[in-house]
């Protein structure tokens, strides 16, 4: 909603009649967003079909039957803007990213993530890039050095959500948590390449511009992460300081959600990678803040972030389809369409290319430094999270109109044919690969829930109500008690809570390298960062919290009341 | 967020540089709130003070230092927008009146309640306009006869936030229930008396034109309600049909969040009044819908409507005080100061006559159709509910954007000393008024705990955890078994989960007339609404709902582990 409501906003003028347009645009787009939420949820059990697919679906028809309305002038009530994209419904959905991570597996596995997210994406975008100048130049395209190079950080920003929702993240950890921080760090490198491109001056390339870039590069990473992680630790001490004992969920929840998109904003306004903010934040909040507030905004705030992530998903996907069949920018391709599809089946070629470019290769260096065998990457999984990362989505399509729009219009015919492959890649790439993506996934793993589900969120079934609390409070007791491990009480304290046997997860722990790092991170969290910010088990209780207690068990009370009547 | 959102969209530019200015200012309103937040939660306890105060004076605070830096040429970041206002402000301020409202008072009161929102809104709309009319046209400011109608609807608009602040829920629920009752009645009426006033054609004003309104209002009134509660009972048909048994909360949410939404922009496409929508969507909700979703859900969406509420609120107040300073409109006005004052001064004499001229007449008709004492509307509850009144607030400000400016400028002498009159109303009576209005309640209504807590929501002591569930309950109980009350087997009923004597409510529920109605709605709610359309009690009981059991106790156990490690 709202994309639009740049003409609104400007006339100002009396509600009823002049922006009925944008209302007609507001409920269509609402509907649109429910209708797809109802039908994602009764597809859910179907073998090829997501909820990316089915908006993508929706919103090509949508445009369809607009365009059918309008007799053939316009598919799309609201005009994309790259600006909505990146100010309203990115943030959301990074920050759900850092939020929910499983915080363990994610910096167990941060050399490897960084790996394929940096460098691989670095390695991605050489490859289109120099992909596009020697296949794309002698097709008489006018293009410049600076959109070829575009082209490459546009191609190089993958899409993994399609792949996330079939992955297993208690069956899979490692590829799950794999698959999942290189998408976010993914994102962040291809955007800070992406303005990197546009910032430099690209006509004279030499070894200091580059040395620039890489230096600039770095200094990004580095201040982003930390003002991240700077907001999350005044969002924690505020609450930690102000609000203990008190009961004003509603102020929680605010300060928090607040604060959250202050530090998106912020990195936005210093010029830094805001992904990266806001992603770090997000990890930040979740191990310190959200362990001070009320159980009810834990509930709260977990959820909401979940859905706003979710509900700003569907409705850029829900965009992307609908813009799909806008009009405009098809007809200077209709004068040569052999040359629009060669190009689009080029760029798709490079995708593929540049994508194999850095798995298997940085794979086998990742495996090189790990001795168990549960650590590294085999085949099956190097070819799975290769086609994870085939995907183009909604980033690319942002970066593809900041480069080649002005104000919406595509009305130079090189720009117009670049818009509408990358349109074509984004729609063959998200419904083609990502149909068979489910297949392909329960083909390369088969099923393996007794292995490797080590850290399990969920109980199996209501009896086992203890085991996932203490089967999640393992790690940090572990690693409070790491001296323990070595000498065998580990076992012990590990039976505490866990049914089964867990020979795999026990081996990893005494074998990984980051092993040492961890602990001493743990002990000066435990020392300094949790009896300042806060945290779990670090938040002085309070006696008999009067809401807690109450609204807690409030609902279960009211069913059993309920029940009797009957 | 977003005011100056309208330039920006239309640009569509590269995000770096050309939108700077709307970085700045999503930055510093976002900070804004997070001040306002921090700073209301600890004047709290602070004798006059409240929330909408606070941030009334930061927001003041903040346009003079941006006056300051820009050498007295701006006080504004941000444009206020009234589709601003309208589209995304006040829909989740009113759905969230509407979902939190205590059902049970408000429709036990419902016929004063229409009576002063309605009936009494139109009463101080003509006695506002007339008093315009008689005032303001000799002294020589251009309005014509719209503009008088559309300042009696702007200044029949009340803000009753502050009042509601001091006000307990459950130390007055009756006077709590009328307060708030009227002021969402009242919002409505106002918005459908202004578009009225602005649609029809009011040179020729006769009988005919104004029979035509009233059953224009009456015809609004109705569909707007069947509307909302269409909505309501859609979104719990399809949760109950189809979420049962699934844990999906985020879809739930999102879905309830949507259709709440949803009808707010039907009800506004078919030009009806989207506010009462809004309202009876959130009642009919928080009836049916919310008792079909997981624990989880229920938790999370009543909060994150409050706290979307309350941001929401805040976001006016600071926006108000930021407004209020710009310069622009000031200089037609500093040219006749003496005039200004005149008319702001006259306009808040209106508000005053004009609220005493309906609350003392109605409260007493109202009082004559009343048997029992306790229902009675006694002389200083009258006094509260016309202070409670006085306060104008961010409505008013819309409607006189809407009526007297163009492109939210105002370069037309007349309109600009309308809205920098208005400005001054609504600064002067929310500081003013609001100020004065704790320590006035207390004054008037010395804290009476003991003799009228009857339906306590909260406990007021964690020992008595049974109390406020069964006493929440117990409305609910008494009705089912309606019959039982007349043999007096009521008082036994009621024994079982309140500690203290209710002989009060016991009386009330013997001689209120509502009570027959009540009775056979609630037969009907039973054996249809809620077999179809689920509710407390209605919903099948899903055995162990694992997400449910182990979200409860999870933090619980957590906080036990953790103390146990220390």
């Amino acid at each position: 909603m709202g994309f639009d409501l740049g003409t609104t906003l400007q006339k100002m003028n009396i509600l009823s009649d002049t922006d009925n347009s944008s209302v007609v645009a507001i409920n269509l787009f609402v509907t649109l967003l429910c209708a797809c939420i109802v039908i994602g949820h009764l597809l859910e059990e179907n073998r090829w079909m997501n909820e990316s697919i089915t908006a993508l679906f929706i919103g090509v028809c949508t445009g369809f039957v607009i365009l059918l309305i309008s007799g053939g002038k316009n598919s799309r009530l609201l005009i994309f803007s790259e600006d909505l994209f990146f100010i309203y419904l990115l943030p959301p959905i990074i920050f759900n990213a850092g939020f929910q991570v499983k915080k363990k597996q994610f910096f167990r596995n941060f050399s490897t993530i960084m790996l394929f997210g940096a460098v691989g994406t670095l390695i991605s975008f050489v490859v289109i890039s120099l992909g596009a100048i020697s296949l794309l130049r002698p097709m008489d395209i006018d293009l410049e050095i600076g959109d070829y190079l575009a082209l490459g950080a546009i191609f190089a920003a993958t899409d993994s959500v399609c792949t996330l929702q079939v992955l297993n993240q208690d069956e899979t950890p490692l590829l799950y948590s794999l698959v999942f921080g290189e998408g976010v760090v993914n994102d962040a490198t291809s955007v800070v390449l992406f303005n990197a491109v546009q910032n430099f001056d690209l006509t004279h390339i030499n070894t200091t511009v580059a040395l620039e870039l890489v230096g600039n590069f770095f200094y990004l990473f580095i201040t982003s992460t930390i003002l991240g992680v700077v907001a999350g630790l005044l969002s924690a001490y505020i609450i930690k300081k102000l609000y203990f004992g008190r009961h004003s969920t509603d102020r929680e929840v605010a300060i928090m959600m607040l604060l959250a998109y202050l530090s998106y904003m912020l990195s936005e306004l210093f010029n830094l990678s805001a992904i990266l903010t806001v992603f770090f934040c997000g990890i930040v909040m979740s191990h310190y803040t959200w362990h001070n507030v009320t159980e009810n905004s834990r509930i709260t705030t977990k959820h909401t972030f979940a859905t706003l992530s979710f509900v700003g998903e569907i409705f850029i996907f829900l965009f992307v389809g609908m813009d799909a069949l806008d009009i405009e920018k098809w007809r200077f391709v209709s004068s040569s369409p052999k040359m629009s599809i060669s190009v689009s089946g080029i760029l798709l070629g490079l995708v593929l290319v540049g994508r194999a470019a850095f798995i298997f290769p940085l794979s086998f260096l990742s495996n090189l430094t790990k001795k168990s065998a549960h650590e590294k990457i085999d085949f099956k999984k190097q070819v799975t999270i290769w086609w994870a990362g085939l995907m183009r989505g909604a980033v690319s399509m942002a970066l593809a109109y900041k480069q080649f729009t002005s104000l919406g219009h595509t009305n130079v015919r090189g720009n117009a044919i670049m818009i509408t492959s990358t349109i074509t890649v984004v729609l063959f790439s998200t419904v083609v690969f990502g149909l068979m993506t489910k297949p392909l996934v329960r083909f390369l793993l088969p099923s393996s829930k007794q292995l490797t589900r080590m850290i399990s969120s969920e109980p199996a079934t209501p009896q086992s109500l203890t085991v996932p609390l203490l089967g999640g409070e393992q790690d940090s007791l572990n690693d409070l008690y790491g001296q323990n491990i070595t000498n065998g009480q580990a076992s012990e304290a590990s039976g505490v809570g866990q049914n089964m046997p867990r020979p795999n997860s026990l081996r990893m722990l005494l074998t990984r390298p980051t092993r040492t790092v961890h602990y001493y991170w743990r002990k000066f969290d435990n020392a300094f960062m949790r009896p300042v910010f806060g945290g779990r088990g670090f938040v002085p209780y309070v006696p008999g919290s009067p809401t807690e207690i109450s609204v807690r068990h409030f609902p279960e009370e009211l069913e059993k009341a309920a029940r009797t009547l009957h």
